[in-house]
């Protein structure tokens, strides 16, 4: 049977299940991304598991949010994650090294392999034929463990691309088409397989800017054939031998079709505060900025820098305006010095900052209040840049450019200049020097755990108990992201790894009280959550479940939910209900007792459970849990899960 | 009469009094320099004082401590500055043009001029003979306003400097020499003049660093003749019309003498936590460090970085080691990328940053709890770094690259290769593109003042009262510094504009409980803090002393006061008085409360000043003031002094 290339990877590396949409199936891991503000966790939890040496084929850790070290906190942690990867067998990649996703691409990809990672963005690795997945923290300690990842099979969408990119129109003005086609939900449950005869014009960095911000359309992932264009890249890194030709078998089907014609996109941008508010440039041209903000996994390539620079090249960014800089490896920092791009960004009064996620988390940069600031990274929710009322635009490296210019939005093809070409360097310096190799097993055993006051152990995770009563501690609208539970920034990002003290934090932006509110209700066996539609969308950051547990979080009701929050309130014994009738939303208000009784039997029975309102009255609730998944849930999680699985 | 080098400049700008030793003298100013932090206050107390334009030949603004944006606070100050530049008539240099003093040096830097600058490192431009002064922000107002310089006219040591470096030595350990032979206190009163043979082998970059850290030893000031090194320098900026030769009349003589022989002088490190705690390198080898730090004004010349460059290329920074690049400048870094040195720094591990003070204020990059951070910066005063509980050592740059290659402290002369020679480039990439000039007089007066909620318009303060009844509110050891006072780094630092918000921050490391027994003081008259000698090193900060006087302080018992800071106290009207027996400090303690009458006719008849103990035995004090500083301090301080004396 013919199949298409999603199928095929499937198939190739299926543990279990049958790979029909909706089913639960397992995969073997090939391989595991961590980054720093989720791996600390992962690290705990994974020695939490009573493990200590990882038990798949390769895992990297990058350091790459935490990089602003206004007090020991970041460096303390650096050092820990360090010490944790000599400890259980772990490639190091060290502060400065660069984004995780762009690093990994360069030194690890590999077409066909299975990736799960820590990090909502690790999808960007399907743009050279991976399977990669985003993951909370725990989630990845599986794979780690060697264990198989579970996930329901997605549908798979096919996007035939056609024709060529105009001038002055990039890779990221395709993902913004695409997300002004599918907005933020449109990807929900859907693997996005691309091809077609417009690959020819994009290059692997170009299809890693698409496959990173499919999450941004809740994509389960991206998926790219490995074609002539993956091989330049394997063999410009000097791992040719790496690459294997994967493409769909001819006349494999999917379950959509779309079609893309890129000769007919134009620069699009998303307005505040929400990737999937796309317009065209020229409908917003004009609005006076105050930044043009260029980095972040979501544009790392060397030719997303090399553009800018060449667009600034001998010219200076209006007084206004504060160009900053951000390249995503030390890689390609060091090509764009090489080839003379540095000093022309310098001369045009760029920013310079050192290779990492930067300000696309929060971590420096972020605009003046209210002023408009232009961005190549994947996320504009409100206050993720670390200033509350913030006014975040998304778009590509060359609009990003001719605005930092002018001082106002501008559309590039105004800029009146011919459209730079960007040659990439033929030989280009090596990015894996700076990379630490796992350590031998043997030495790696005696290696300890360099733990601080601020990096405390998991907390104990209780079993979810067979009748809870519970008020309902905050009702929240559509689409809450895992930063409006969890914030992002330097005030925040310090603590989450310190689950009690990260307690204080959450959902400060949305509702200030809930913090105490939640830890009132520990006492009387805690309380549940209202939510509508798209629950828990965005980054992968499993505290967002972990640390609203920790403050008595049982039960989330919500419309529906974003996938990989849904997978990380199961981790962490918090029971994820949709309604059957979503008018019920409407219904519920805070501080509404709800009562459940023999909850472990109606999980197992499922897909219903019903609860019983303050006048009586039945709510009627549904889970989509597998069996395994309502077993891991009810023992309180996946540590408690895995242990007494190991134990056994 | 044949004068040395700072008695001719010190004549040929004369305003009032006589050159000698102690006397009150005045001095036209030339140049106005304002840092960021410090620069919106002298901006708000220039308001204050009623003024729209500035009556100084040049007045500019640097934006380079607060670069670390995690949130809107830093944004929003940068853009109040660039507005108040546009009003009054001030050159704006944005952030990421670099350091104030080598980006002054650079475009504005000229022999004989009189600088007066809100930075205690501005004496680093006597590097080509001008006669360059660190002062608060008030005093620096006042020269924006056309008012001469004030000050006592301190005494000039000649120093000698005979032989050339060896191999491996730079100009840092010349300082650092300096800094082993005279303390943090031998300059106290002080300006040291450099000559002698030995400045043959200086740049004049090399004196920036050594007239940088002059302010560490409390010198007033630093004088360097201007010589051919002088014209190369200036020469290769495109500014030779800027030249003039300066050197002291043969047969000028010194109040004191001293000789340093270069060609005799080691590798130094000082220890942590002071500047003067110096040794030869070797004597500490080996021990472990987590960081090597590159950058600030210390040492900020293109050789600084190309060194290391040259020392790291090829190689890589031990795994351990946190590598951190801080150009000075953006003509810095645009000059290491076109030769090559950025590709070299980054392919060795090293984290490049913008361009800016950056770590050496605080601001990013604090080391891990307890690990061993190598700086090239001038201070390593307690938590200064932002980690509370550091360790920071001060050296060279050849000495902070070798031990960043071997993990430990490390004598580069041990390394086993050849000593680097830098070559500066022929033609330095220019750095003036990105300074904005002032704002022609008839724009500029529309032009608003951006001020936000975080910027506080200076409070009130009222005059001197001729009776005082106040307690001890706080007791001080010897050497507290201005860090002390007002703590840097990225918490405090956004507040230090915001004297009411700022106050909670008040000697937070030596004593919490201050702010509040300082609150409570308030309606009761305020308070006294009693201090050892040298009270108020350090930086310039002149919210160390409007913080506390917000917070009800009137008078300071000192064994001595550093210069700056003396007078900051009287610019905000508190009275600082030292003791006539040194011993009565040991007397005092925290709570006693102690009587002055007739206040006013004392400080006017001075120098003794007697208060009544609270067992009725007299205390004997006594000041320094000179009688129009006792008028200012009486109207409780510079703006209400001057805005009587504008509107009569």
């Amino acid at each position: 049977m013919a199949l298409n290339l999603t199928q095929k990877l499937i198939c190739s590396r299926l543990a279990e299940g049958e790979p029909v949409p909706g089913a639960e199936i397992a995969l073997r891991v090939d391989q595991v991304l961590l980054q720093d503000v989720l791996g600390v966790l992962a690290m705990l939890e994974f020695e939490a598991m009573g493990l200590d040496r990882v038990r798949v084929g390769l895992a990297a850790q990058y350091v790459d949010h935490n990089l602003v070290q206004t007090d020991h906190m970041n460096a303390d942690e650096h050092l820990f994650l360090r010490s944790a990867c000599r400890r259980f067998g772990v490639w190091y990649s060290r502060p400065g090294n660069g984004i995780s996703h762009p690093v990994h691409f360069a030194r690890f990809g590999k077409p066909g392999d299975v990736l799960v990672g820590s990090d909502s963005h690790t999808p960007a690795a399907g743009a050279m034929g991976m399977l990669a997945f985003g993951a909370g923290g725990a989630d990845v300690a599986l794979a780690m463990a060697g264990e198989p990842l579970r996930l329901r099979m997605p549908q798979v969408r096919g996007i035939r691309l056609t024709g060529a990119l105009p001038d002055w129109v990039s890779a990221k003005d395709v993902v913004l088409a695409m997300l002004r086609r599918h907005g933020t939900e449109g990807g929900t449950g859907w693997i996005f397989e691309y091809y077609g005869p417009g690959l020819e014009g994009l290059s692997a960095m170009d299809r890693h800017v698409i496959a990173n911000m499919g999450a941004e359309m809740g994509c389960t992932t991206t998926v790219f054939p490995a074609d002539e264009a993956v091989r330049a890249y394997l063999g410009a890194e000097g791992r040719e031998a790496d690459f294997v030709t994967l493409a769909a078998d001819p006349g494999g089907g999917y379950d959509a079709d779309e079609e893309l014609d890129l000769s007919s996109l134009e620069p699009l941008i998303a307005l505040p505060s929400s990737p999937g508010n796309v317009v065209p440039v020229r409908e917003v041209a004009g609005r006076e900025i105050y930044q043009a903000y260029v980095g972040s996994s979501a544009n790392p390539g060397y030719r997303d820098f090399a553009v800018v620079a060449e667009i600034v090249r001998g010219r200076t960014a209006h007084d206004r305006v504060s160009l900053d800089i951000n390249p995503s490896s030390r890689q390609v920092l060091a090509n764009l010095a090489a080839e003379g791009h540095v000093a022309s960004l310098a001369a045009a009064g760029a920013r310079l900052h050192q290779a990492g996620c930067n300000g696309c988390i929060g971590m420096g940069q972020a605009p003046a209040t209210g002023r408009i600031s232009l961005r190549t990274v994947p996320r504009n929710f409100p206050g993720r840049s670390g200033t509350r009322e913030d006014s975040v635009y998304l778009c590509s490296p060359e609009t990003a450019a001719a605005s930092a210019l002018t001082g106002v939005i501008t559309d590039p093809r105004t800029l009146g200049m011919s459209c730079p070409r960007v040659v990439q360097p033929a030989q280009p310096t090596e990015a894996v020097a700076m990379l630490l190799p796992p350590m031998p097993a043997a030495e790696s055993k005696v290696v300890p755990l360099e733990k601080t006051e601020n990096i405390a152990s998991i907390p104990d995770l209780d079993p979810v108990p067979d009748a809870l009563v519970v008020p309902v501690g905050l009702k929240v609208g559509d689409d809450i992201s895992t930063d409006d539970v969890v914030p992002a920034g330097n005030r925040a990002m310090p603590y989450w790894s310190n689950i009690p003290r990260l307690g204080g934090f959450v959902y400060e932006g949305v509702d200030a009280g809930y913090p105490d509110r939640a830890r009132a209700s520990l006492a009387a066996g805690g309380h549940a959550i209202i939510a509508g539609s798209n629950y828990g969308q965005g980054s992968s950051r499993e505290n967002a479940a972990l640390a609203p547990r920790h403050l008595g979080l049982r039960v989330v009701l919500a419309r529906s939910f974003a996938r990989i929050h849904w997978q990380n309130l199961i981790n962490f014994g918090v029971v994820p209900l949709t309604f059957a009738d979503p008018s019920d939303y409407d219904r519920l208000g805070q501080g509404e007792v709800l009562r459940f009784e023999g909850l472990h039997a109606a999980l197992r029975a499922g897909p219903e459970v019903t609860a019983q309102r303050a006048d009586g009255s039945p709510l009627r609730l549904r889970h989509t849990l597998s069996p395994r998944q309502v077993e891991l849930l009810l023992a309180g999680g996946v540590i408690n899960w895995l242990r007494d699985r190991l134990a056994a």
